[in-house]
């Protein structure tokens, strides 16, 4: 007997881990998953394709609410399931600012929520003038489709993204080249009857558009500054009627201020620190918010959580040795991993540690997670 | 890809309670369940009889290591298993003193391991004189299928046992009545390569023969009663050849000895505290220890942790309101469910609380389980 019937769309790594507070809660979980053996294999009842409404919607069928493992599935499908009658959380009105970076600037403008200069450009003559008045750089992205750092370019010349304009149907997103300090991440948890819920902004570390690691709370920061991306983040879920969890992405620059950089509506990789570091993890939150329980505790377990990916080495050999040498040498690391083959540049898992001493947990974080390289 | 297969034999709660470090480790778990709609149902690769040969050693077949929910298959299954070449954790061997009570007496006797007073009695005369020689009452036991109390019965005159002695093929334990100041539970894990790790000692509260709280790490324990505790608990594991999690049952007394009550070679009820209050589950530890993998920290995660159990009400009504109660009421509870059908007196989930005031932490998990009463 379950308490009630969730259903994910996607069967990657962050339904995966969707996964283990279901279990505890006594939710039953569901998974529409892409193909066979993907990471959230074990939860998977059904193999289709998210873009076709048909597969959605027998999927959907007898589940409590609808959520997802990314912000792929089309608008259209979206508004199949909601036609249908199935709850879907976060819903499409929500969903279209994840899914389209200039509509979600609009709507951060409107918010009057703080973030870089930003046009969209039709054509390398809208772009020169952009970067004219902007220092001569600017980061130019796709509106649609990219992650991991892909559909983004610094550009000094609109020559640089002639490919897109040649290709890309529609304007392309133009901002400012932020001079920022740091990169912090702002969890948030929204539930459809409107409780919300913000947890202890951290600081992430990208390397090539890929975030390495992630620290909470953020070191240094103030209390000035961790109620203003409190604030912050609470304003986007509200404005932007999000449910389930909310990750934004933000610069901080010299001055104090902190910009929106992108928006995540589902657990995302700088809220995976929460698994271990917090009394409610960014899962277990995910899943409350959608199925409208109340929310958790946001408190941290720790004084401080650590986060380091473990991005797959070569596919040949010795994942299951080198996971055996990372424990022996790290007892109190925890090691997740998710169930993926390693090819080079992949996240395959992650190390989460938590302490007290924030540079010994950062040490060992560090070299647990140095097994993997 | 998995890290390694992990077959689990029988579907109840302590099944599901491994699938979800099983799937943050990276470890694939397959179960073998008694019937559908078992509590680890979502791990259920196999339905069938864990006491027919050829059932299981189907199921074992392509695994990495078998391990258990429970402590019921037959001796010669499991030295079936043996017999076949599978990796059988904790082994026939060790179970066989978990099996039976007078074996174990026997054995923990053998090791100068302190205990209670017992014997094995044939019939009435038998009890009758250890009656006599331990002030006119004592404990009798069944050796062996007792569970949450059943088979065992306090009694001061040998007829109140005469049923048991006109069934019960072989002797009957009997054993003194300890006269202690506590309950308390010790929880070791040991790898077959050798390597063990003890949990602080925790006090346990028992109702009607039934687990009803546990408190870690036990209250006002002194570092010479946590150390003794913990050194019996590798001395039992050691000397019984235990390979996974294993758990004691001990009497505390006035003059601070502590006695060995039960032993199970398992995760176990006194341990699930540890889910949320240690670094390391027990659950996590146990797939650990069968798998030989390096052990985790058994550290606190906090000062203090609570565990509450929650025995199922009436069958009709209110689950969920009663879950999202307890949730609004306490959003650092962490409530676990097992997906059993609410019966009266069953076991059908717990709460753990963990946090640095142990009389906050108390009431507020026996709060938050109080919904589910």
């Amino acid at each position: 007997m379950s308490l009630m019937k969730i259903g994910v769309i996607g069967g990657g790594q962050l339904a995966r881990m969707m996964i283990a507070p279901a279990v505890e809660l006594g939710v039953e979980i569901r998974v529409l998953a892409e193909g066979e053996g993907m990471s959230a294999q074990l939860a998977a009842t059904a193999v289709g394709d998210y873009k076709d409404a048909e597969t959605v919607l027998a999927f959907a069928k007898d589940v409590d609410v609808i959520t997802f493992d990314h912000e792929h599935v089309p608008q259209p499908v979206l508004r199949a399931l909601v036609d249908a009658g199935v709850p879907v959380h976060p819903g499409p009105d929500a969903l279209q600012f994840a899914q389209d970076k200039l509509v979600m600037r609009a709507k951060l403008a409107e918010l009057g929520a703080p973030q870089p200069d930003w046009a969209a450009v039709a054509d390398e003559a809208d772009l020169r003038a952009f970067l004219d008045d902007h220092g001569g750089r600017a980061v130019v992205k796709t509106p649609r489709g990219g992650y991991d750092g892909k559909g983004v370019r610094v550009v000094s010349d609109p020559s640089e993204v002639a490919d897109w304009f040649a290709s890309w149907d529609g304007p392309l997103l133009v901002e400012e080249l932020v001079a920022f300090t740091r990169e912090l991440a702002q969890q948030v948890a929204r539930r459809p009857s409107g409780e919300v819920v913000a947890y202890p902004v951290a600081e992430t570390v990208q390397r090539d558009g890929v975030c390495a690691e992630v620290i909470a709370p953020a070191p240094k920061a103030s209390e000035k500054l961790i109620e203003l991306a409190a604030r912050l983040g609470v304003q986007v879920a509200e404005g932007l009627g999000v449910t389930g969890m909310l990750a934004v992405e933000l610069f901080e620059t010299a001055d104090e201020r902190i910009l929106v950089n992108e928006l995540a509506m589902r657990p995302h990789n700088s809220g995976h620190w929460t698994q271990d570091g917090s009394v409610t993890s960014q899962f277990e939150q995910h899943l409350r918010a959608v199925l409208d329980l109340p929310l958790g505790a946001t408190d941290l377990a720790s004084e401080w959580a650590v986060m380091i990916n473990i991005l797959g080495g070569p596919a040949e050999g010795g994942l299951t040795e080198r996971f055996a040498s990372a424990m022996a040498a790290h007892p109190a690391a925890k090691i997740h991993t998710y169930g993926k083959d390693p090819r080079p540049g992949r996240k395959v898992g992650h190390v989460n540690m938590v302490g007290d001493d924030l540079d010994d947990v950062v040490y060992e974080a560090r070299a647990a997670a140095a097994f993997f390289a």
